[in-house]
């Protein structure tokens, strides 16, 4: 009971009104107890309730992973029949007594799955969102976070040094994108990436979330790769953006205002600082040069251990950047059906400005 | 509106009372339309209801994708301001007549975050599981959805046969795994493998779902390896057991039990036969040997576009197999605290048997 980041979690619950919070497998399960678990369809759930041992209900073939938990648990496993399950809930629940309180939850974590067995074992419970609470933890990274994530940053960057002089015309964006796979992991990345690598050429670079298809990289093409590594659970991500061969010089233009626009990003957090502040001040490098309108998402989001996090670069975002809290600068101007230009860095506040962990070029470069 | 694969859905639909259905980021959106959306803090759902164009919610900068939809969609965009979100959830339901209609919902693939926006704009609604109707389409399997599986196991087997010759005594696990994942990828697996391989050696193979971690092969340790590729969507699972050096003789013998419990396994399978009848062929194997309580989970798990799918392999699932259903068979023998043995294959039911796709080496092995 007298683990530090349970004091501090059950602190944020106080200010929060909850009574509770339940959390399921994923980034905030394992920043809370170091524990692995993947989500599957064998409901996991964590209880923590100040005054009492967090209660686990878990499947009965994972409790030996309950051996490396830094602080005791109370577990309430079940077997492989589902419909032993919803006692094991109801035994949690009934272990902290809260069936008829406030447990915070994670929207962005849990699932209808767990949800149900939760409200049918405590009907009189009330499931509010729990993520301030729980942000105001992960939020500040300490100086070994910051160590992790530098590490993840120079292993993605490193990677990708590797494969620029193997992009050739010809080549597919998948076959380049399972290239930079294969080195970002043999650089030293954590085996679950934050992200399978985006390696978007010509129109499909000019969209943001694109998947690397069977298409060939062609002259005239830009060439957007955003990647990213993982360190002992903490997670860089980058993006730059190469022309193959000659390109249309409005691409060369437009790659020098990105660049700009990023600069400028980069150099508007510190301490104090609204998150808006980053956003504007990129956005407005891209707007004065009339292609405000081909950048249609925030300037950035929060790293660590998630790929995306708070806090968020957004215009209308007003929380105050402290020192600790990491985010990338990633503007972009995307053209459909032509091409888009996206340089992205990962950025940490300091106790008086801002620092980027990642510092590979930026300039526009010729590949291929 | 005369997709094939639509038509089918509504006719599940129909068989089971739902007006609509809601999916999000995952894998039963990817198979429905094709299409690649990420899971992540913004929220993307798809409603299909008969007569309508699929609607769908999501953030401006992915609408390109849309452009790949194999039909017309309906698409209710919105900004980066999170304030206007609840809007676009609005016209969607709007747009398909279903405010206060049964909406059926994925329970392992729904999040609270996706779910609330829901609830608000549809206050009459009722969202029932919806799971029976969709796995109804996903669990038989054609011809072209085994073919990507046979190239699954392929590139998965290839791979490790790579890494056998490289296993030392005194190599991490993390390092194993690291040169496994690279091998797999190397070997043609699409960069988002089904799962990171686990490498589990000594005591923690006893954990059968273990993380790789900085523990080293050393003389005595049984090493289990469960690893997986992904081809075109579709996946393999394997596992297979090794001795590490010289070993006591009660692993080789439970190794032995294991070996012909896997075969128990893999060959009670066939049309008509109840799922429940693989289960109780490989565990009878295992509880007459006397090491039943070592075995607790269930033998094996549906497999195709997602880790574990339906059917699962249960002594108290009585679903009937078909053809077409694919599965894994993986008994094991699991003593806490010293080693674990399991044996892992893929198959899939023929017209008037069961065929395994994998048939990588199974007997006692020591490498090192």
């Amino acid at each position: 009971m007298t683990y530090p980041l349970l004091e501090k979690l059950y602190k944020a619950m106080e200010a929060s009104n909850l009574d509770s919070i339940v959390v399921n497998p994923g980034p905030t399960l394992s920043y809370l107890t170091g524990l692995s678990f993947h989500i599957s369809e064998r409901p996991v759930v964590i209880f923590f309730t100040p005054g009492k041992d967090p209660a686990i209900v878990l499947p009965d073939l994972e409790t030996l992973k309950l051996g490396h938990s830094p602080f005791e648990m109370q577990a309430f496993p079940y077997s492989e029949t589902p419909s032993e399950w919803p006692k094991a809930f109801e035994k949690g629940i009934q272990a902290h007594g809260i069936k008829n309180k406030s447990i915070g939850v994670e929207p962005r974590a849990l699932r209808i799955l767990e949800y149900r067995f939760l409200e049918q074992a405590a009907p009189g419970a009330t499931f509010p969102d729990a993520s301030k609470a729980l942000d105001s933890l992960r939020i500040i990274k300490n100086s070994d976070e910051i160590a992790k994530m530098r590490r993840a940053v120079i292993i993605a960057q490193d990677a990708l040094k590797a494969c620029i002089p193997l992009i050739k015309i010809g080549m597919s964006e998948k076959e380049l994108a399972a290239e930079l796979t294969i080195q970002i992991l043999k650089n030293g990345s954590s085996p679950e990436l934050p992200f399978s690598p985006i390696v978007a050429s010509g129109p499909n670079s000019a969209n943001q979330h694109a998947v690397p298809t069977d298409r060939r990289l062609q002259v005239g093409d830009m060439l957007v790769i955003d990647w990213g590594a993982a360190f002992d659970g903490y997670f860089s991500d980058l993006t730059r953006t190469f022309a193959v061969g000659e390109v249309d010089a409005e691409f060369q233009k437009i790659h020098k205002i990105v660049q700009e626009a990023a600069e400028a990003g980069r150099v508007a957090g510190k301490p104090g600082a609204p998150c808006a502040a980053v956003d504007i001040a990129a956005r407005t490098v891209i707007e004065k040069s009339g292609y405000g309108v081909y950048f249609n998402s925030r300037t950035g989001h929060g790293l660590g251990i998630e790929g995306h996090e708070n806090p968020y670069m957004r215009g209308d975002n007003l929380q105050i950047l402290e020192p600790g809290m990491c985010y990338t600068v990633e503007p972009g101007i995307y053209l459909p059906g032509r091409n888009g230009v996206r340089i992205e860095d990962d950025m940490f506040v300091t106790d008086n400005g801002v620092e980027s962990m990642s510092d590979m070029r930026r300039e526009f470069q010729v590949v291929g």
